[in-house]
Formats: C-alpha cells, sequence, structure tokens
C-alpha cells in the first residue's frame, strides 16, 4: 500500500465522546456561557480533534509550498512566472509577507519548493521536493501525471508527518505559483460543479480583458480534461499544481497526525478540498483562517457551508491569512488553558 | 479651561498631506497592490495618525475600566452587581480572558477602579480613580452629575496622556460592569435616535421576559431624563457610567496625544461614541475592533459607516475583542516597516 493509500486510511473522524467534558470545562470559564463565540468553536473543534482537555501548546509551523504552472504561458496572470523564484528568494531572505505575518504569530515558516521552474540554491528554511520544473499546461492536457500528483502529495504528507515529530502542534499551509489561481478555479468548478465564469477571479490583477480570457482558459482545461475529472486523485492530477498537491498532502498528514492545519485563502483551499474529496474524515482536523477577496472564494465557502474565521479583504496568499488565524488558535487554546474557572475564582454565577 | 475643554480643543483632524506618500510605500512593498487589504487600510490610518511613513511600535497598552451602576437594581443583569468587585479580583489575579488576551497580544492590562460598588483592595495593576461607588438609576433620575462626568473623562485623559509619556504607541478599551449593557444602549439611543427595542440585547445572557423589562427600564431611563440630552455631555451624564465615561476620556486622551486607541466592543462603542460626539476629530485615531454578537452593535455600527476589523461572534466585553485587534494592527505595522520592498528585492512588476 502506497504511503498515500495508507494515510487516507489511517484518517478517522475525531471521536465525539469527549464533547461533553470540553464543553462543560468552556463553560466553567469566568465568563458568561458562549460570550467568546468564534474563540470558544477553535478551541472546542482544536481539543476535540487532539482528544484532550489540555491542549498542548506548542511549535507552530508554517509551510509555503512554492511551484509554477504550465499554464502561466496562456497569459493569465498580471505577473511573469520569473516572479515564482523571485518571491522564494524574497521569502527566504526573510523580505515577504509571509516572513512577517510568521514572525509575528510566533511560527516558523518553511519554504517547499514542490515544482518551481527554477534551480533554486540551497538555502536555510529551503526544503527541496522538487517534482519538475512546472506542471504541463492544464489547457492542452492535464497538468500533472498520476504518479506526480502522488509524489507531490506524499511530499506533503511527510512533512507532516516530520512536524508532528519536532513537536508542532499546529500547521499552517501557504502558497506562492504564479498563475496558481487559474489551476484552483478549474479545480472548484470540477470538485463543486461551480461555473468558471462565476467564480474566476482576477488573482493578482488582471484587467477584464485578461479575466475574460481566464475564463475561456479554464474552460478549456475542464473540456480537454473532461475524461480525467472521475476520481478526486485524477481530477487533482488533471487540473492541480505541484504546491496545490502539496498542500493537500498536508492536510492529509496532519490529520492522520492528530495535528491541525490551518489554510490559507483561495488557492490552499483548492488543495484542502482535494484532501477532503480523498478523505471527509479530513475536515476534522482542518481551519479554514480567512475568506479572500478573491473572487470565487465567497461561493466556495458557501458550497461547503463553512465561514472562515477572518475576513479582511485579503488576497495575496503565501499563508498570510493562515499566520494571522493561527495566532487566534493559539489564542483560544491558551484561553481554555489559562482561564480561570467559576468555582476556583469564586466568582458569582448567573442569578438562578 | 478644564482638563477637557483643553483636551477637546487640542484633538485635530490627522494632516491628509501624508496619505500619498504612505500609499506609495504600500504600494512599493513586495505583493500585488492592495492585496493586504485591511491590514494595509490599518497601517495607512494608523501612520495618517501618527504622522509618519516610519511607525514606531512601541508598548501596547489596554485599559480595564470597571464601574457599577444604580440601574442594576431594576434586574437588567443576568448576574448579581457583586459580580464586577469578583471580576475585578479575578483580573488582577490574571484568571480573566482579558489577562489571556492581553498577554498574548503582547499588551500590558491596567485595570481602573473607576466606580465599583465596592472597597477595592490596591493591588499591582490596580489604578484607583473611584468617582463614587456606582452611579445612580438611570430609571429614576441622571446616573451622574455633570461634574462626577467630568471628572471620570479627565481620569481617562490622564491615563492615555500617561500611557503617551511611558511609551505606549498604542492604547486599548475594555470594561468590566454588571448591567452596564443597559446605560451603553441608552446612549446609542439618544446620540444615533435608535429605538431602544431595536438595539437591546441580551447582554450577559438574559431570558425573554428580562429582555422585555430591559427595554421598558432604558425607554423609562430615556424618557425621565429628556431634558438632559441636549448636548453630548449632559447625555453622557444622564445615562453613562463612570466607565463609560473614563473610555471616552481615553479616547480623547489617546487622540490628543496622536496615540492610536482600539476599542472594544457593545459598552466600549458606548463611550467612543461619547468621545467623537464631544470631538469629531478624534475618530482619525481610533480602530473599532470587532463586531460584538450583542444584538444592537450591528445596528449601531452601520450607522457609523464602520466595518470593524474582527467579527468572532463575541460579547463578553472586558477588552477582549480590543486586544485580538491590537494585535492585528500590531501585525499591520510590523508589515509597513518590515517587508521588502519591489526594487530593494529585485522582484518584477506587474507585466505592463
Amino acid at each position: 500500500m502506497s504511503l498515500l493509500q495508507q494515510t487516507v486510511s489511517t484518517i478517522r473522524l475525531a471521536d465525539r465522546a469527549l464533547l461533553p467534558a470540553i464543553q462543560a470545562h468552556l463553560d466553567d470559564l469566568t465568563k458568561p456561557q458562549g460570550s467568546l463565540g468564534r474563540l470558544e468553536s477553535l478551541a472546542l473543534q482544536y481539543c476535540l480533534a487532539t482528544q484532550t482537555l489540555q491542549p498542548v501548546q506548542g511549535k507552530l509551523r508554517l509551510y509555503c509550498f512554492a511551484g509554477d504552472h504550465g499554464v502561466a504561458s496562456e497569459g493569465v496572470s498580471a505577473f511573469p512566472k520569473e516572479v515564482t523564484p523571485q518571491m522564494v528568494g524574497n521569502m527566504l531572505a526573510g523580505g515577504a509577507a509571509i516572513n512577517v505575518f510568521t514572525r509575528h504569530a510566533g511560527a516558523e515558516l518553511r519554504v517547499v519548493d514542490m515544482g518551481v521552474d527554477a534551480d533554486l540554491q540551497a538555502a536555510p528554511g529551503l526544503i527541496h521536493r522538487k517534482v519538475a520544473r512546472g506542471t504541463a499546461n492544464m489547457a492542452a492536457g492535464p497538468a500533472m501525471s498520476r504518479e506526480q500528483a502522488i509524489q507531490a502529495l506524499e511530499a506533503g504528507i511527510t512533512l507532516a508527518t516530520e512536524a508532528a515529530q519536532d513537536g508542532v502542534t499546529l500547521l499552517g499551509t501557504g502558497e506562492m505559483g504564479i498563475a496558481n489561481t487559474t489551476p484552483a478555479t478549474a479545480l472548484f468548478a470540477a470538485y463543486l460543479g461551480c461555473v468558471p465564469a462565476d467564480i474566476t477571479g482576477r488573482g493578482t490583477g488582471v484587467d477584464d480583458a485578461r479575466l475574460q480570457h481566464k475564463i475561456q482558459v479554464i474552460e478549456r482545461a475542464l473540456s480537454i480534461n473532461h475524461t480525467r475529472l472521475g476520481d478526486p486523485l485524477d481530477t487533482l492530477a488533471a487540473l492541480g499544481g505541484f504546491e496545490i498537491a502539496g498542500i493537500a498532502g498536508l492536510v492529509l498528514g496532519g490529520a492522520a497526525a492528530r495535528v491541525p492545519v490551518v489554510v490559507d485563502g483561495f488557492i490552499s483551499t483548492a488543495g484542502a478540498l482535494a484532501a477532503l474529496r480523498l478523505q471527509p474524515a479530513a475536515a476534522d482536523y482542518v481551519f479554514f483562517s480567512h475568506l479572500s477577496e478573491e473572487r470565487g472564494h465567497r461561493r466556495v465557502m458557501e458550497k461547503l457551508g463553512i465561514k472562515p474565521i477572518l475576513e479582511l479583504n485579503m488576497r495575496l496568499g503565501e499563508g498570510t491569512g493562515a499566520a494571522l488565524a493561527m495566532s487566534l488558535v493559539a489564542a483560544a487554546l491558551k484561553m481554555f488553558n489559562e482561564m480561570a474557572t467559576f468555582s476556583g475564582a469564586r466568582v458569582s454565577t448567573k442569578d438562578p
């Protein structure tokens, strides 16, 4: 059995037996019941996922997966594809937004070369998992072979497993890849039955003409690959990307190791959705960090019935939304662990 | 001229001349323009308020103002008023939610006794500014005299001034006071012309019957004080509370010292609104942290045309929403100061 199959078969829904005890502790904290709203549900989900009443607050780590896309040659992005390795360099030098936000959140940042179309020099913080120098053009055929998709998924799985061994208790996802809103949108169309014109957005900022062109490219990719959309893995291979598959793998690996994963915005949601199509039970281990300003994200979140934690009109990717939300999950766990209880604090409870 | 008059007359709208330079720096950071959404507007507002392109990241400090309310005797709260000093004790012992969240945000916490109906013992972190042991019952006459309201406002102003001298670069507000959603709601009705039945909520959790009673108490307070609602200060005196006036003073003092203030939820918004009625230019120095789950807050925010930073279904008060949002403002300033620029990072800009 492959690592992928083994991981998928390991993942179980979190046992609900602990729910009443978790809720009882939340209700005993010195505040009106439920008054910390979302923070309480974050703590509840985390405790359920990790099956504990004393959540450990270990290391936070965010993996930023980078990859290039053959479909960039169709002119679907406002930025040239040279920006992918340039931004990886910027991250390794500490100057990207994700560096600032992971530092702020007290999280480690790891940059993973999943398939950048350039030879990146070894550097501290850079992990080499390159499957190939960019995917093939999905508007002309499958972006990846099934074997390539499995390789990328298993790279993500292995990173999650290693993180769990390193004492990481909360994972985050992020990505960098010029043109990658295009494959992400195609995946949403295929997995959720959305119409491309309804969910295709401007990515890093294309104009009206290029937006119409982008929609047509996505429609062409769906059409040319329509015989390959029969199962979640083949769909991911046909329409995804190396970094998107890496994210899917991280979600699966995190769920298998019971290390919850905070998912960034539009692209990361596509990776997480691939993971959930491969194993629906992984949902118990996933936090959706923020509602992206990228046009289709609201529709996708509504289809999935998910209300993300934050809504800050961000559309950068890299993991920036995930890093900010990881800090909120950490705050929720501190609330759970550190607040006084009504009995202990000698605070009067509600009038009878 | 009183300290209050002097402070109000010192406050000026932030000079917009710096706006293009701030925006130019935001646009030069290595990200698509505008892609960090709300984080960019937070940084812009902060830089404008403090008139700088290099915002100083000094200390964060949150003042939690505590006070009791005569109107509690009308039975408008789910908790007995003994909880006010008990929760102050809990805060001084480090076990309240606001302790956890200010620690998480790296902010100092100061608890201010503005008018708790108990003799509180001196303790580290407790500041004594007691105006009286609780306000009078606003449903039977004015809650405070005009002199008491001024005393409470000036206490808040002085704390902001001292904080600025201590190197605090971002202030936060919070409060503790059993029954204080009642005066806050009355203030919104008076300042904004809202109908009490439309904006009165359950506070810490009253049932349907007590909610109807609470609405009637607020209507009675508005009616019995109707001749006292002629100016913002008299309105605050008639319907407010010592902790609410303290918050208003902190906002005015912060604005005068050009130290921006992050305002917590429902009650703190009432205090901030009193400050803005006394001096509309103070708005440039105020961040509204979160949309409270307390029923009337959405309507109030809409009336004011404000979209708060967070929406986490919280309704605890104490400053919990402000503390979380202070961390986001701090992240925005780090973004502004620490990210690489396109020119410096040798990252290609958008395709022409």
